[in-house]
């Protein structure tokens, strides 16, 4: 059984999430992955931990592990003519460069697109910017957290006239990285067609209007803006959390069927009325449905209303903490966690969000050290030992290569 | 110059979110989405919208229209033994086949993998579920929402000390619909080396999880449960929200560098002081750096900030509205919206998060009609008009063609 990308080289200059993560996912397809680090390593390694905890990881950082798995790791000083040489080289031999520098970095550096399409015309050439490369923001940095405030996410996040918040996870880099594969995966596949490479842009921008595309469209339609709304949402009622005795549980009835199962399973007398019967009904009486529907689940435990409500098929689901999530019993049961051996502990490592049928799950490689693969990858350009301790006396390694050994 | 799908057809069984988004992805890069949907239509037609409105917009909810352009509609009844025979015609001759139904239901309708592998060898199956196809919670129902709970998303999202709320959009569903396209891309790629097709699975369970692995890593790691954090994170400090005279923007100056020009740039006196000089002791002095950095923003315009800020390069955004993030002078110059022709009026969408060098967008048909282009369908499938009315009168269509037409 070979892997889907088994055969596919891609040289990754990218850093800290969506590159990375977009890069995990074609190394999870069988894609070999040379990430190209600066001699001082991808940030990403040394992100959001404190020395403490960095020492004890072995130097790397969890959100590092989660994200880099099935990777080799080159530590290359692209500034020097002797690096900038050995990545020229790889170029050659690659199908796919991913980056996320800020737009005219790559050029500055040569390594821009038309520069190595000209070395290798069948390459594909990914580009991850922060707001594109046109238009009056394309100079700007930016990150997750700034997309989301430029994309509106955050202006629909939070609770009722309070303050909004950020969504919780780095969703703009992540939805990002699923673009990058997926355009990459289609320019592949052009060039069996044509036998051409091509160069495949996506950005924190795209990435994060297309999550709010519903939104953006609403208000294009007529100019609703919408706001936050706590944990429920404009389209249905009940769709939101409720409180239980020991936390909290979502319960979704959107349609009319669904509202009658919950409104017998919870409480026919105070629920099944004509008010809240149907769609439109159910949403001009929110505030009187959410507080006849609290004041049922206040008295019961979550459990007792998961299982409740799953007998009668209507939506229901804990609010779980990170930890009760990372544990659950289902994530396991459809494969979605896997062992990683990271130094010497076994740490776990979620899988790429798509399974086949005919392909197996790739078992991870644990994230690589810095510059740890840089012999073995100058060896299959067929230098040998005496041209890589020249490499390393020019500079091209920023003296890193020594301390990897 | 053709598109990257040109001459691949996919049926859509699939209704209201996830599975709509990811052909929509595919149509745009050219496929012939087919979308079969029940004499009732897509719910997602009539999704969150007040009579009024969704009969001022012609039957079809912002919703529908933001996820629905490039496919055309077959109303058939799958339970119906004229309207099954239809479907399966249509299935030997598909690429792919896309559903998002419950566990189970598939195979109930005699649509399962086995069953149309058989007819059809090089068939794709996409099948995106809620909790995937096996474990304890495989046979539940559930939403973005439920997910959002599940996964713990809602369990980091919110002000720190109160009660948790959703993503505000519907982010493991549409972060799902790209791990649909990415799956069936993976998947047309090994239909290129092998001929063979296969079954692709995905899940809101996986599409949450993976926006959750970096969480999830770090609680595998050392049992860490972040909490929700208003607008901040847990990474680095300064990256959260500041108020300003007229709003507020979001500062993101994680590495000592940025902060040193931030400091410069915003008050050396209160801020370039050695508490706040590194990572770590930032982190530390989070509460005390917080609170001068508000002092100084909150005597500021947003847009003075965002000059001011961008003339240092250090990261910042203005807290946009739905409405001002929509109609961003930065989305347009990167071509992020594309008119749709809906009816007598022109609505904007929002394009595919991807963009190529050598493919141009495609510019979108509008979301089909129930049931509009099933004559033509059934014609290229070589049914002449006798033949479509005996489908017709054995309740193929239940009753639905007649008013298409």
């Amino acid at each position: 059984m070979t892997n889907i990308l088994d055969g596919v080289r891609v040289l990754d200059f990218s850093r800290v999430f969506a590159g990375p993560a977009a890069t995990q996912v074609l190394g999870d397809m069988g894609a070999d992955i040379i990430k190209i680090e600066p001699p001082t390593g991808d940030e990403a390694r040394y992100y959001g931990v404190s020395k403490d905890k960095l020492a004890e990881m072995g130097g790397v950082s969890p959100s590092f592990v989660a994200l880099n798995r099935n990777k080799r790791s080159v530590a290359l000083d692209l500034r020097n003519a002797a690096g900038k040489e050995i990545a020229q080289k790889l170029v050659e031999k690659a199908d796919i460069v991913v980056h996320n520098f800020r737009p005219g970095v790559m050029e500055r550096l040569g390594f821009g697109y038309e520069t190595l399409s000209a070395l290798n015309p069948r390459l594909i050439y990914s580009e991850f910017s922060a707001y594109g490369t046109t238009g009056p923001m394309a100079g700007m940095g930016a990150n997750d957290l700034a997309l989301q405030a430029h994309s509106g996410l955050i202006s629909i996040t939070g609770e009722p006239g309070r303050p909004p918040v950020r969504c919780g996870t780095a969703i703009v880099d992540l939805h990002g990285s699923l673009a990058i594969v997926a355009g990459i995966l289609g320019a592949l596949l052009y060039r069996e067609k044509t036998g051409e490479g091509q160069r495949v842009e996506s950005s924190l921008m795209l990435s994060s209007a297309h999550l709010m595309s519903y939104f953006y469209t609403e208000y294009w339609v007529d100019g609703t803006v919408r706001e936050p709304m706590g944990t429920a949402n404009h389209l249905s009622v009940p769709n939101q959390a409720f409180p239980a005795k020991d936390g909290e549980v979502v319960i979704i009835a959107s349609t009319d069927e669904m509202w009658q199962r919950f409104a017998g399973a919870m409480g026919p007398e105070q629920l099944d009325i004509p008010e809240f019967s149907q769609v439109f009904s159910r949403r001009t009486n929110r505030v009187a449905l959410i507080e006849a529907v609290s004041a049922i689940t206040r008295q019961m435990s979550c459990a007792e209303i998961v299982e409740k409500l799953s007998a009668v098929k209507v939506v229901v689901a804990k609010v779980n903490s990170v930890g009760e999530a990372a544990d659950s019993a289902q994530l396991q049961a459809v494969g979605g966690k896997i062992m990683l051996q990271v130094q010497d502990r076994q740490i776990p490592s979620v899988v790429s969000p798509f399974q086949y049928s005919a392909v197996d799950i790739n078992q991870g490689t644990p994230p690589p050290g810095l510059g740890e693969h840089t012999n073995d990858i100058l060896q299959e350009l067929g230098l040998d030992a005496e041209q890589i301790d020249d490499l390393q006396n020019s500079g091209a390694f920023g003296g890193l290569r020594a301390a990897a050994e």
